[in-house]
């Protein structure tokens, strides 16, 4: 059976990611794309690589009846998302992909994101969307937050450390660097080709991206205790692609047998042999998330590497794969294509 | 059914580009791959991207039992094709994706290649692999060839103009941009990053490209007198495509005309609306080849623009393609993904 | 003695190319920028890889005392130009790098731009500022117009080819292949890395690039009869570099030899042995243009190649080539630094 | 007056460096080049960019009249040169690039590069390079030892929080971002453009890199006790710049005064206000380095960025730098070039 699928703000880089992951999907369609800027455009037109594909035109969302659609993306904008999920029907299964629902605390996104919540209550509906650790509510969830693509990442590094108890939870100090796609489609000096090519920096340094706000409300929660970890982001002139290079108090061999052992079972995440390290291009166009351990020189102390394509198993395709979980599907449905190398 | 392959030369680009496809394919299954230097090696090392499949390890040509194998395909360095070929059981299905048998004419091939060809019979048996204009006989093929990636995209361009007559045959000029990965895996200097990165060049320049050794041939047997085109590729600092800007004399609404209507049906040939222009990014990892006609300024002239993926439509998407008809499966099956982009 | 400059509209790639030349050039002193949206800042936070210079702040154009200036660079947009310029003392020396006084004919001008031109007797003071050929006009003039990037590549291709009679004047093509910087730094979306890295296109195809009536005005000029050529621009993942591949009818040697003669004695433009090509990596950074000829395979068909830097020899290092003329400094002063490889 | 200069290894990037460095030099000139593999080849073959120059020929070591050279650049690969540079001439002042004199312990260099050192008396004559902090000894040496660039990078940022005393000297974490072409113009699989571009990882992870060796030296004589860092190096997709983030336990306020009052005076280490973070594009192709301190989240935690052109103030500038040292000139003579944005 074909599940019916609306996308809201689908001309930005997520929203066309979904759309190439629904097109070879067994039993999604897509039956509905908005764009507000863009209503009224064929999708081919905003995104020309998707122009093989028989897809509705943009429209507003106050256009689209809901009544036949299965379950919706919603890639909108942050603080726009909240707005327009609490008009949506209140059955209406939805992934969201922005940050508005990630933080369960109203306090924590107050702080972390400059205002109150909108939709306190839908706040405290929302399930938190990392696949592999929340996979029983989110199969029984109606609303779902994407997490952050650079939070993922560090998160499937690192949960299973906190789990275990093999690291030190006060000197975790993570170094991340991430594609340019991740900044979006929007139109800023600083994401030009001319001025980003060939060329590297560090962004939000201190402790100051709003990703933390995930980092801080998952980690302690695993710990039980306060967990404040060093974070900071890089961009990379690639575009796609995040590598999070995490330095932790550890021994090599235990930190490796713990993430072996968590994931063990999971599709989509690889733990590599013991020294050796993963690679963005590697996982570039998947799902797939690379883990690599390698034990430092110095006694006790271990660098955990993940790697991941921030658009799909970071963005669109971590959320496919909970709407698989929402709609009963498989989990992995639509989802085993292989990385795009070179 | 599922039926059985083989990749003999595995561990090149086109080899792995193959495996990709192959992964997501509802009717084929890696049986057995091969690559001489790196036999014994399992396919995951060799590709890390390819690491989450269960793959055969690479092997000698000779360890693989070829009754078992439905079909393989060989992508395996020119020269050395046409002599493991020779080689293979008489009844295995084959798709070449060298450029051993493209050329019919055993003097052509000597013209081009520099020497005579070692295996004249097979090169008499071989049908040009060109889907969409030798699809009958591709079906009913037992050995293949794939054409040269720039000559598929200049193909597409031009055979519908020659064969309507709508264009002056003797004024063809066509200047190609070609991404990096059309030159393989081999260790040049040139191919270095920091070589080639941020730069580009013409190569091959004043007719001598191989690939002109396929116009000549293809366009010559469709006018039915011979055809030169001027062909200058260039280099470009991009890992997937190519990008054909054909100059014509013709008029640009028959021009537009005669390819919207040869390829009216085709699943992988999209001709745009007169005036609109392809880019490379919106085929990039795709089978799909997108074509555009703009008339010039100047009376009669007209410009006609092809883009598609070295790798995929070029190559090793082709490849399935013939296979797929070879094995009586749908034409399209298995090569639907939608391009990536960003 | 130090000369005193200014430069108008300094917030752009070709202003801080021009800083960048000056930076180091024995006889200039940069003493005013001007940035309307950004005056008051410093120069080293508009650009922070000029931070190390001492310059002057950013200033409004009204701020500047001109009486102080002895040759003003004019970086503004296209139209804007024309409108500052004309408000400047009228024996101030210009050097303006926007496209308002390329073209001498005021109907030309309207055709090409759209609109009539605001100072028309300052257009028909303007010399044409392709040092090479108009160097004795430029010594002597006070307003210089720089060329189009695109412009200076294919006049350095094509203009000795044309005073000498070697090529079908009817037949020539021009397929061009620019950087991205040639774009400037407009928040355009095709313009944004994520967009335009790892994909390639034609653009202003059919005969409508501006640049175009740059050719229509100086071949013609050169020919004394109206030449039309054709001219297709694509827009190419690297930050600076021009290629213009130029398919003419004549023979190979007449024309190597034509540009050979011609060039012999100019410090910046070279003529390499025939049969080799140019690539824009060998010329990057730098105010040097390098010309290849290649016979084709066709009898009596030509392949010319030239390769330059649109932001030194296509635009800044022209302007200050220029400058040095009309200052009686020596041409190259400032100029002779090498190419930035890799 | 003009001193003569030979550079033995020419045909690699550090060579070529070198020339573009030296080509507007005022008190240098190439009086002679080697290049084993490429003898008997003009410079401008092996790099066209370097072209317009009057450059001599690339000769083997042996054919070089060392009589009349002042200064010989060694940029020859690592062992190499300390074989050549025990046959030299015992009075010739060398600037060696290689790895080679840069530690000064036997045992030291054993353990970082598996063998016992060739020439233990120049090992023990030579000065390490580090411009800024051997200014002295530099000037009076006849055997300067190139520092690795990554080295240079991470001793620029911490080297005077280590004097100054405020750090942590048990707690220090290096992450390093490296363009590619660090890794050299030799030919291996993964500095392919196909391979590299779009994609980035990290290597010699766990703190095996040979650069290391230098850290432990530097650090520990200025500590006066062992200091061991971690230091994690990455490869990226661009041609030049190092980037190093490092993480520090110390006041920011503390931090950035040291390094702040320490580089107060030096022309190509700029420390930028508090809080700002430097980008490699803001120095690329100069001799310039950009320091950033910021203050993490964490109280007590510091993050500094340096970052510099690896050939050009991470090798080759650096050398032409301490050159003018040695030979008695302004030690910015020739190297205050902007950097080339975009």
């Amino acid at each position: 059976m074909t599940h019916k699928i609306a996308i809201l703000g689908a001309s930005g880089y997520t929203g066309a990611e979904l759309v190439r992951i629904i097109a070879t999907h067994p039993d999604l369609e897509v039956a509905a794309l908005s764009g507000e800027r863009k209503a009224g455009q064929p999708m081919g037109s905003v995104f020309p690589h998707l122009r093989h594909l028989d897809l509705p035109d943009l429209v507003k969302i106050e256009e689209i009846d809901f009544s036949s659609i299965d379950l919706a993306f919603c890639a909108l904008p942050h603080a726009t998302s909240q707005a327009v999920i609490a008009e949506l029907p209140r059955d209406l299964k939805i992934v969201d992909l922005s940050a508005d629902f990630r933080l369960r605390d109203p306090a924590a996104y107050e702080k972390w994101y400059g205002k109150p919540h909108a939709a306190p209550d839908l706040q405290k509906e929302a399930v938190y969307g990392l696949t592999e650790f929340y996979r029983d509510k989110i199969a029984a969830a109606r609303l779902v937050a994407g997490t952050g693509c650079n939070a993922a990442t560090g998160q499937y590094a690192l949960r299973p450390l906190i789990e275990a108890g093999v690291i030190d939870l006060d000197e975790i100090i993570m170094d991340l660097k991430c594609g340019v796609s991740g900044a979006g489609r929007s139109l800023k000096e600083n994401l030009l080709h001319a001025e980003l090519s060939e060329g590297y920096h560090a962004y939000s340094v201190g402790g100051v991206h709003r990703h933390l706000g995930e980092f801080d409300q998952e980690f302690s929660a695993i710990a039980g205790r306060p967990v404040e970890v060093q974070f900071t982001p890089h961009l990379i002139p690639a575009n796609r692609g995040i590598l999070a290079t995490v330095y932790v108090r550890g021994d090599a061999a235990s930190i490796h047998r713990a993430l072996a052992d968590r994931y063990a079972n999971e599709t989509f995440l690889t733990v590599l042999p013991i020294g050796e390290t993963p690679s963005t291009r590697h996982i570039r166009g998947s799902n797939h998330c690379h883990i690599g351990v390698v034990a430092d020189r110095r006694e006790g102390r271990t660098i955990v590497l993940a790697a991941l394509d921030n658009l799909t198993k970071g963005s669109s395709g971590q959320a496919v794969q909970n709407a698989n979980l929402m709609l009963g599907l498989d989990e992995d449905s639509g989802l085993t294509f292989a990385p795009v190398f070179p």
